[in-house]
C-alpha cells in the first residue's frame, strides 16, 4: 500500500560517545549474524532489525524531532548518525540502516522538492527536455554529509551489527518525479509508463545510474550493505514491472557488483505477483512485505536467494502472546529460504510501542538459538 | 491500492424514456454473454463491463453531479437509475452495474456518516457494545430506493445487459466503520484485528449478515447477478484474510445461495497471494485486480470458477495500438479460465477519456468474435 519515504532510522538526542576503533570489515563479517543470513552461510540465530527502526515511535526521535525538522535531520552528519543510532542502545539488533530519506539525492541532484510531509517536487518531470536536463549525480559533491554520516556511524555500532546504506528504487523515485506528490494510486506516473514509454525508460535509466553511484559512494565509505527500496513495485503489473522497474534495477545493480561486494538487498514492496520477476536479479536478499508467506516466496525465488521479512506490522498491537505466535509462524516460513533476515513486511507504525519491539527481538533472538 | 467506495456506475441528465416490457429472466439469461461467462458456458464474444463504468470519466454524470450531491445520487431512486443507465447508452457494453455506494447499506442501519469525499464515520466502532448495539438490516424497510432503483433499471436495459447489484465485502466495511475514516494503510483497522480478534469477528459476523439480507433483497428486486467488493483484502496476509475476512465472506455467500440462483460474484483486490484462500469459496466468479496474470489465477482457481478483469486501468491512457495489445494480452490470459468477463482491474479513473472506452469495448467485441 504505503510507502513511507522516509525509509530508514533515525537517531536520538546527544551526540556520539567517544569513537571506538573501528573493526575490519573481515572480523565485522565473520562476527555478523546479519551479513552472513544475507549469503545464506551458517548463523547462531535468525538476524532481526526493522524497517523505520529509529522513527517515530521512539520517544528519544521525536524529543529531537521536536527542536530540529525532517529535512535538517537528513542532511546534518551528526544528527542522522545520532538517529542512526539510537534503537541500537535500546535493542539488541543486529543491524543499523542509515537515517535518511530516498528523495534526499534526488535533492543533491538539484531537483527542487520539499517534505509536506511527504516529498512534493515544485516542478514534476514529464518531458524529454526536463529528463536530458538532469545532472548526473556525483555523490562526494552532492550529499557530502550521507558520506560523512556512515564514517560517523560505523565506529559506533555495537559489535556485530553492521551498517545498512540504502537508496529508492528507479520506479519509486519515477513515481514522486512525475506525480510530484505522494498519492494513493500513482495514477499520473502510471498513465506516464503507458503514454510516454520511451520517456519513462530515459528517466528510468537516469535514475538507475545516479542511484548506482549513490550506493557505490555509500559502501565506499563504509556502508556493510545496501538496500532498494522499491515502495511501489506493487502498482505494476509484472509486464510492466519487467519492462521499467525490473530493466533499470538489472542495470543498477550490474553496476554496483562492479564496485562493491557487500550484500546487495532488493525490497519488492507488495510484490506477490512479481516473484517470478526478480528470480534471477542479481542481489543477495529479496525483502518481502507481509502479504506473502515467505515459503512460498522461497519456492519461487530458489535456492540464490536469502529472504528479508516480513511480519505484519499491525501485529505488533496484538498482545504479547499472540504476537509471538505471528513471530514463529515468520520464522518456521523463514526456513525454507536460502538465508532468513527476521524484519517486518513494511516500516514501523509510530503508534507502536517500544516494550513490544523490544519482545519482538528478544524472542526472535531465543526462539531462533534454540 | 486504493478502493473507490463509490464502486459503482453513475446515470446521466434526462429521465429514463417510455418504458418497455421487461423482458423474462430466462430470456436474458440466453441472451447474456455476460451471465454465459459468469456460469462458465459458451458465449459468442468475450463479455465487458467496466468497474465505476458510469463514473466522473462521463460528461453526462459530471453534469448531473454538477446539480445534485453524491449522496442523494445514491438516494434517489430516479437518480440513481439514470446514472445506472448513462453508460449503456454511449458504450455497448455487456452489463449494467447499479449506482450506489458500499457504505449506503451502513447508512441503512442507522450508521452516522458522511462523504467528504471519502465516508467519514461519526463514532467509529471498537467496542463490543457499540458492535452488539448495531440493529439488523432490513433493506425493504431501510433501503427502499435501492430496490425501487433496480425496478425502474431493469425495463431500461439494452438487449442483452443484466443488471449487477452489489454490495462491500465485511472486512471493508470493517475497515471504514473501525477507522472511521479513509486510509492508506487502515492502520487502526488493521491492530484491531490483532488486539481485539473476537470484537472483529463479531463485527464481521454482523455485517456478513446484513449484506446477504442487502444482497438477496437486491435479487429479489430484479437484479441478474451480485456481486462483492472486498477492496481492502490486500491490506491482509493470507492468515489473517483466512481467519477475518473470507470467513465471513462463506457465512454470506452460503445465505445467499439459499435464497437466489443468480451468479454471485467476489473482487478481491489486490489479491495476488489469496488466490488459495479462495479458491473454494462457493461463487461463480473471481474479480481480480490487474497486478495477477489471469492465467496464473486460474491455474491456481481451477475449473470450478471464472474470472472477471484485469486490465490495469492506466492503459486506457496509452496510445490506441498500445491500448489494444494491452487488451489482447488480457484477452489471452483469460482464455485460461472458466469463463471470462472482460473489465479493467479495479475502477475506471475520472481522467479517462471516453473514446478510449470505446475503442476498448469495441476491441474486445471484435477480437473475441473472430
Amino acid at each position: 500500500m504505503s510507502a513511507p519515504t522516509q525509509s530508514a532510522p533515525p537517531a536520538g538526542g546527544t551526540a556520539p560517545t567517544a569513537p571506538q576503533p573501528p573493526r575490519t570489515d573481515a572480523a565485522a563479517n565473520t562476527q555478523s549474524t546479519f551479513l552472513a543470513a544475507c549469503r545464506g552461510q551458517p548463523v547462531s540465530h535468525t538476524p532481526i532489525w526493522v524497517m523505520r527502526q529509529a522513527g517515530r515511535y521512539l520517544p528519544e526521535y521525536r524529543e529531537l524531532r521536536a527542536k530540529v525538522d525532517f529535512e535538517s535531520l537528513t542532511r546534518k552528519a551528526e544528527l542522522a548518525a545520532e538517529v542512526t543510532l539510537q534503537p541500537l542502545r535500546r535493542f539488541d539488533l543486529d543491524a543499523a540502516i542509515l537515517f535518511s530519506d530516498i528523495m534526499t539525492p534526488l535533492q543533491g541532484m538539484g531537483i527542487d522538492l520539499h517534505f509536506d510531509p511527504g516529498p512534493v517536487v515544485r516542478n514534476p518531470i514529464r518531458t524529454d527536455a526536463q529528463i536530458d536536463a538532469l545532472p548526473a549525480l556525483r555523490p562526494a559533491r552532492d550529499l557530502p554529509f550521507v558520506l560523512d554520516s556512515i564514517k560517523l556511524i560505523r565506529p559506533e555500532l555495537p559489535r556485530g551489527a553492521p551498517l545498512i546504506g540504502f537508496a529508492g528504487g528507479p520506479f519509486t523515485l519515477l513515481c514522486y518525479l512525475v506525480s510530484g506528490k505522494p498519492s494513493k494510486e500513482f495514477g499520473v506516473a502510471r498513465s506516464f509508463l503507458y503514454a510516454q514509454p520511451e520517456s519513462a525508460e530515459r528517466l528510468l535509466d537516469h535514475l538507475g545510474d545516479a542511484m548506482a553511484a549513490y550506493l557505490g559512494a555509500q559502501a565506499a565509505a563504509g556502508a556493510q550493505a545496501l538496500m532498494m527500496f522499491e515502495s511501489w513495485a506493487g502498482l505494476l503489473a509484472p509486464r510492466e514491472f519487467n519492462r521499467f522497474a525490473l530493466r533499470a534495477v538489472r542495470r543498477t545493480m550490474a553496476k554496483l557488483r562492479e564496485q562493491t561486494d557487500v550484500p546487495l538487498i532488493y525490497y519488492v514492496n507488495q510484490g506477490s505477483a512479481l516473484m517470478q520477476s526478480v528470480a534471477d536479479l542479481d542481489v543477495d536478499v529479496i525483502g518481502v512485505d507481509w502479504r506473502s508467506p515467505l515459503s512460498e516466496c522461497a519456492r519461487i525465488l530458489g535456492p540464490n536467494k536469502s529472504l528479508q521479512g516480513n511480519l505484519d506490522p499491525a501485529a505488533l498491537f496484538a498482545a504479547p502472546g499472540e504476537l509471538k505466535r505471528s513471530a514463529e509462524i515468520v520464522l518456521q516460513e523463514g526456513r525454507a529460504a536460502r538465508g532468513h533476515i527476521f524484519n517486518l513486511g513494511h516500516g514501523i507504525w509510530p503508534e507502536t510501542s517500544p516494550d513490544a519491539v523490544a519482545r519482538l527481538v528478544d524472542y526472535v533472538h531465543e526462539s531462533s538459538s534454540r
